[in-house]
């Protein structure tokens, strides 16, 4: 059966998150559906993340097996075609056949997100549902060294979400930069490893949030990480701020 | 009576535009009902600019004159906190008293536009109803080129709505860039002047559109604006890519 990789970029405000849920709708839904409509089969995705309630995407991954070989572009424009119809908020970018050793999850080497927060005194209007609200001005570069003791390998227990699924809470923190972006007041926190527990990154931007208002410290960071407890993280930021930015694989014509 | 300037940003979608009208909801209605919410005077607010339908603001200018004198943070948030009760997706970014010479509309020496396209084949998700999306590439040098014909005093008849009620069609537009942006595919097109005929970048953003496509040359552009004829306009483009972003005035403290 020929294997598509499909890019894909979602809105994720009122959608339940990635995983096909009863009773509630979801991005992967959305899509196999739509794969319905334009072809007729009954399929199941797998991507990359399966990203919360609320979260966005600009670069999800995920593969699919379809009967019959079409054009890649068919693939895309028919999907988009069927998900505008049913004026869903996900958008594939580009459909490519892979290799049938192709696995949107297991086979990816790293995955890139960005957490944005805009500092400003007005709720935000343009950006409502865009990125996260902080009324009070945050220091970024005490954000940013605060988060460098987060970076490596390490066990993040304190930043995982009591109902995370994975076997060990051990990961390769590759990068976690906070930088201030082009518009007024915008903060982004961008964070790039081979894949992240569940709520990690919200945790962090929890926390470095507490370090940007001056609450907390770099060693109270620290010291949150050594505790390997999930009662010493900040309060999990809010989902709308965080987007599944883009996915690497070890092969670049897979 | 003191009287206090507002600046405002806006998202238009949804809205009939900036002007109060009878059975469709407007910028300036929401505000003004906001003010009536935060301290029950019934005012009538003056904008810089009077946006289109699902044109968006992030720096409009209004005035507006109340029988008592507040703080100008409580001003700004207590009409913020109305607009949020009704769900309005307008906010203040800033109160600020002046002087009761100060005019939002008549005092402004310079406005400034973007207008927003996103060229990529895939229909726009994150983007949705905040630009203006081409599914072909555009030239986006040969549009700045073209754009240039346009800069300087001319008589815009040709790039002005029919119902325009401007008592002439003669305006001094002094910039007209069009420039990549920095996410993919963003073209952005600049626009300053002192005043600004009805649909006047809209006009040019679609007759520029078709620059970029390759369908017209420099030299149409100017043959249209020397043709001093609403017909020879390229197709006027569509509003959600039309940003009002800022008003200048003569002195730094009003």
């Amino acid at each position: 059966m020929p294997r598509y990789r499909l890019d894909i970029e979602y809105d994720g405000t009122g959608y339940a998150g990635w995983q096909r849920q009863d009773d509630h709708p979801s991005i992967q839904q959305a899509i196999e559906t739509a794969i319905h409509g334009f072809c007729g089969e009954t399929v199941s995705i797998r991507g990359a993340g399966r990203t919360d309630a609320g979260v966005h995407a600009l670069g999800q991954v995920a593969h699919v097996d379809l009967e019959k070989t079409w054009p890649e572009d068919t693939v895309r424009d028919a999907i988009n075609a069927h998900l505008l119809m049913a004026r869903e908020r996900v958008v594939i970018l580009a459909a490519r056949q892979v290799d049938e050793e192709f696995d949107a999850r297991f086979s990816a080497v790293k995955r890139h997100y960005i957490y944005r927060i805009v500092c400003r005194r007005a709720p935000l209007v343009i950006e409502k549902n865009r990125a996260l609200w902080s009324p009070k001005p945050l220091d970024a570069a005490a954000m940013h060294e605060a988060a460098q003791r987060l970076v490596g390998r390490h066990d993040f227990t304190t930043f995982r979400s009591m109902s995370c699924q994975a076997n060990s809470p051990v990961r390769s923190l590759e990068r976690l930069d906070v930088v201030t972006g082009d518009a007024d007041g915008l903060i982004e926190i961008h964070a790039s490893a081979r894949s992240f527990l569940h709520n990690q990154i919200r945790s962090f931007a929890g926390t470095l949030r507490l370090v940007g208002e001056g609450k907390w410290s770099a060693d109270d960071v620290e010291a949150a990480l050594v505790a390997r407890d999930r009662k010493a993280c900040g309060p999990v930021a809010a989902p709308q701020g965080l987007y599944f930015r883009a996915v690497e694989y070890p092969d670049p014509d897979s």
